[in-house]
């Protein structure tokens, strides 16, 4: 398979989907909208999944299992819950196969037809909040802080690999609490460790804010969100943190008994972010060679090539990589040393570049001679020749600067893709030439807002909570506001 | 709820499902078959998720991960699997709700038939077989070393938590390779992780040996298996590896190119063990008065638990065990403080004993003037006296000592609960009056082993790899038999 890719000049959506592919991500399976995801990708994963969870944890957070089918009668209990994800449900509706009698194979058996069809859940809300009605009786048994690991399906009609898939993996975490108040500090406090994970681990920056009524998950009061910007100007909804109100506790009579004594309503709140992060990620950094990782969530941080002609020398260089690996090790950074002799060194070079390996270490003959080793940088594809006894420490303080250097850039490049308008003119033509988040005033109606999106296909991303009050009016009604929001074109 | 569970000489069943509930480590769920794992049990199941992980990253693997769908026709393609599985499979028929015509709420969309019914995977052979024949062309293609945490759904008829449950989470490796040599080495290597890992973290004695052609894998042309000893004398198969040849390669049609040029069959292995993990360290270690815990998979290894009236003695008991707690997390070891003013401590003593913390400390105003604390071990419900200053090197050696201790008393049990036995009627005596293994001499026919389970109940649970050559009759045939194989009640 070669390893060239398509420019993202010039379909940045095939760039991607490329991408994806040859740099062993991910790949669409047999089953429509599912997706296999590869090791190298899973390994990125498991880091983001590594990193998160420990964030969970430090915030009191537990994790715990529930089970992926929900029965039809639960997830209709919540009526706008049932609306907003009706349209996209798998229904198990049998539970046995037998051999066909006209001898044609392997059939569902009509027999064994389920009395009650069972949902695989498109998320949880329904039959946690069915269980932790047994868990709630007094204030004594509140918070209670849970998050589950797990795979949900919503059937979508077009899918695109981690973006929008049938089946993807997510957490979710469910949160009841004894006070309204508590549970909007809950769910503003996951929408931060959110950002601080996209911004301090995947160097991606991120727009906090809310979500408007129309784009509010479906049974929540408030819905929290941060915002990302794609290299060809299209948001990304990276991380929703909701505040659900009472709706899921009335709808399954989860009450408690108060210190006052009184009998009240659970608060709820819940909050996920999913595999849809692994698009977001390649999507902030890559470029035209293929993926750039930032080294806190990069599986092989820095990659050792020999270059050799015969059996000694590459003995010769091994034992110089082996003791590298070994210092690097030590400090906690993760090396690979790719001695195959079933490829060339440029072979290598290409294929760690597409893989978006932070750094790539280069030793021949010379080097050895010299005491020193090529030392590239897959970001801006420099290199720069190191002493040996200098490439621990330089290898430190680059992978830092590396790190820090992607964030600059996606934060340059976002900060530029952010255009105050105040005409829908305006509006208008920054979209489609320039595109990135666009910064109006709007009315407030869900009328105008289905308007704009009718005519453009921007919606608004978020409110963002750092919004200033100002007077205004609405870029498309001319009505009165006194906020800007952000529009974008978005994922 | 009492912390007060049946005994285990009066009802060992009710016995294991009340503590599997009262120790919160899960329930059931309002769906059919499937449990909720609450957030005690999920600790005890991250740890056992996280020791296996690391094993087989060690071994050489890397995680994937697979659609939970596989189409019906995939399923259908290896005769053997598909018989085996069929009958137990949920199946997706439609993918939308709607609002009933009748305005009797929410209905299947009838409109909305899946082209092709999916299966929820109940083991993932076939979807994954079906993603290897595109990454298999040629032998440098191989092996491949794959493993995927995840949940499978096998419709049982009979539940019990943890033990069979409709779903449950589990590990799958699946690895492709050249050679049926390699292969089969591949598959007796995860035996003995397996084995490992129930020896030395769930300190669970196993046997280790292969099952009869009856009792294997659907698929499979060996299965190696781990079987464990409960304390009611039953057998409880904890972990499986299976060489299935080129069953999997043939139905799928993965070929590859060998070095000598020529196009092969890539042979296969898959192995696994679950959530039912959970359910044999419990019946293994447990008593009358709770859970006992490996301190190796303890999700809390020690608890404090202060003894005080008024604020101020709380206060100077406080400050000497969060010293104590500073200096345990330094150690690595796993300790909480439980300063609740909600309980009293002889609740909290019974509390942490239902849950099974290997070592409790009780600390009062008298051992703050004595410098002294109360240690108590969980598995011999001992308590010692011991100094402050003594306290973490005491702790640090007890630990170990407990974990060895509880396998070397599973490991008496296990032993004394393997009878030789030579005639039928003695079969059957010691099945019932004794239990645990019988190792008898067995004429190697499906027709015996079938006999014997239908008068009986026993099964064979595995021809032991350490089994030796020895002349000898079938014990219900009277037909010659060169070894003993083990029969067991099983779970």
């Amino acid at each position: 398979m070669s390893k060239n890719l398509t420019k993202r000049s010039e379909d940045y959506s095939k760039w991607y989907n490329e991408l994806v592919i040859k740099a062993d991500l991910a790949e669409m399976s047999g089953v429509r909208g599912c997706m296999v995801i590869k090791p190298y990708g899973y390994a990125i994963w498991e880091k983001m999944q590594s990193e998160l969870d420990r964030m969970f944890k430090e915030t009191g957070h537990e994790n715990a299992y529930f089970p992926i089918f929900i029965p039809k009668s639960y997830f209709s209990k919540e009526a706008s819950h049932v609306d907003g994800f009706a349209k996209e449900c798998a229904v198990v509706t049998h539970y046995r196969l037998k051999n066909a009698e006209d001898g044609s194979g392997i059939v569902v058996d009509e027999d064994a037809k389920l009395e009650e069809e069972l949902i695989v859940r498109p998320t949880s809300e329904t039959i946690i909040w069915d269980t932790y009605r047994k868990w709630v009786q007094s204030y004594r048994d509140l918070p209670i802080l849970v998050n589950q690991w797990a795979n949900v399906v919503r059937w979508e009609m077009r899918t695109r690999l981690f973006l929008r898939t049938a089946e993807f993996l997510w957490q979710e975490g469910h949160t009841a609490h004894a006070t309204k108040k508590e549970a909007i500090t809950e769910a503003e406090q996951m929408q931060n460790v959110y950002a601080n994970f996209a911004e301090n681990f995947m160097a991606m920056p991120v727009i906090k804010g809310t979500k408007t009524e129309t784009e509010r998950f479906a049974g929540a009061l408030e819905t929290y969100t941060i915002e990302a910007l794609m290299q060809d100007g299209k948001a990304l909804q990276a991380g929703t943190s909701h505040f659900l109100g009472q709706n899921f506790a009335k709808a399954f009579d989860v009450k408690f008994t108060s210190k006052e004594g009184k009998l009240e309503h659970v608060w709820a709140t819940s909050w996920g972010v999913s595999t849809r992060l692994m698009g977001a990620l390649v999507m902030t950094h890559s470029d035209d060679k293929g993926l750039v990782l930032p080294p806190n969530l990069a599986p092989i941080q820095v990659v050792i090539v020999p270059i050799y002609k015969g059996e000694e020398q590459l003995q010769m260089i091994s034992e110089k990589a082996n003791q590298i690996m070994n210092e690097l090790r030590i400090k906690g950074i993760s090396v690979k040393f790719d001695n195959r002799d079933t490829h060339k060194p440029g072979w290598k070079f290409a294929e760690y570049e597409l893989k978006g390996v932070p750094l790539r270490i280069a030793m021949g003959p010379r080097d050895m001679e010299n005491g020193t080793v090529e030392l590239a940088r897959r970001d801006t594809l420099t290199k720069e020749i190191v002493k040996q006894e200098e490439l621990v420490t330089t290898i430190e303080s680059l992978l830092i600067e590396i790190q820090q250097s992607l964030y600059n850039k996606a934060k340059d490049y976002r900060d530029q893709h952010i255009t105050k308008v105040d005409t829908f003119e305006e509006f208008k033509s920054v979209l489609n030439d320039k595109g990135g988040f666009i910064s109006a005033h709007w009315d407030g109606t869900a009328e105008t807002e289905n308007k704009i999106k009718d005519l453009t296909k921007a919606t608004i991303r978020c409110i963002p909570i750092d919004s200033i009050e100002e007077e205004g009016i609405c870029v498309f009604s001319g009505k009165p506001s006194s906020k800007r929001v952000l529009f974008a074109k978005a994922y």
